[in-house]
This record gives C-alpha cells, structure tokens and sequence, in this order.
C-alpha cells in the first residue's frame, strides 16, 4: 500500500481511567474491527499500549480521503464507541502526521 | 491481521538534523520497503512524521518474533541504513508497545 496524499494520516494518543481499561480496550476493539470491515474508507486502525501503561493507548489512523474520515465520525459504530466510553478517557491528543512510507504484508 | 503474542511491536520516536531531513526519509523509505519485501518476519513498518515538524519522525514496527527481530538488525539492508543516517540523527527513544488490535484493508 504506497502512502497517497488525499489520504488523512493521524495518531490519537488517549490516556485511559485505570479501573477501566479492560471495558476500554473491548469497545476499542469492536469499534476498529467494525470500522475496518465495514467502512471502504477505513484503511487501517493499529492501536497499541505502552508497555507497564497500560493505561497510555495510541492508534495509528489512516483514512483514504477527508470525505471518509468525515463519514466514519457520523457511523453508528463509532458513535456507540464514543458514547460508551466518553467516561473513561482521561486525555486525548490527535497528532496529525504525513505518512513517509507504510508498508505491511 | 490478528495480532499475536508472540509479535513484537514497538513505536520508534526519532528526531532528525532538520538539514538532512531528504536525504533521511530516502534511506528510511528504501530500508523499510526492502525489509518488508524481503524479510518473512518484517509484518509492518509504518512511518509518519508530525505534521508542520518533519524533524518529528515516528515508525510503528511489528516483528512476527523475537528472532525475526534480531534477524533483520543483522540484515544488509538495515546495517546499511544504520551507518549511512547515524549521523542524522539527532536522538532516538524505542518506545515498546503491546498490540491492543490492529486491523487493516
């Protein structure tokens, strides 16, 4: 997959309430699968945590266009994700990044 | 892509000499490309840099093992870029991560 420049490249960077990181991560989970499956516009959601932090969660986010990102705000899955755990993100940090070169198998 | 416990995945945070911003990002670009084609157990290599801060370089790097990760710092292509951007980077922080999921088209 060859970085194009329509493509809307970001890391959130979320710090999540400790006792919740478990009901966090499964609706972070569901969220990405759907997201992914579901939406042509969604080319990938890589989410990891920082090792001994848990609670300190990044995701790399690539959306084929500013059109498909914008419809990916409005989707069902991703409202119930943002309505569910609207309560147990402590801090949340969008950096926009430009992709130098993506590459998987 | 499920991921699985016995991958290594860690974020790379570089900062680079802001003068040899080019010349970094095509040896970076042509080591991740070779890695990912040539090497079974380099699944991603998936580098961005902060937008307005080009200098700010991140890699979300996944390994299919340990020994896959080993292997490739022995591998010519990445002995290669090692030596030829040393002096161009100003510092480096390995960030190890642990996949929560990571999904892609």
């Amino acid at each position: 997959m060859n970085a194009r420049t329509e493509w809307i490249v970001r890391m959130a960077e979320l710090e999540i309430d400790p006792a919740r990181i478990e009901a966090y991560t499964a609706l972070l989970a569901e969220e990405v699968e759907t997201s992914v499956a579901k939406e042509p516009g969604v080319l990938m959601l890589h989410a990891v945590s920082v090792n001994g932090n848990p609670e300190r969660i990044r995701i790399l986010e690539v959306y084929a266009s500013q059109q498909d990102y914008e419809a990916h705000l409005q989707s069902p899955h991703f409202l119930k994700y943002k309505t569910l755990t609207g309560g147990m993100v402590k801090s949340l940090d969008l950096v926009e990044v430009d992709p130098i070169v993506m590459c998987a198998k």
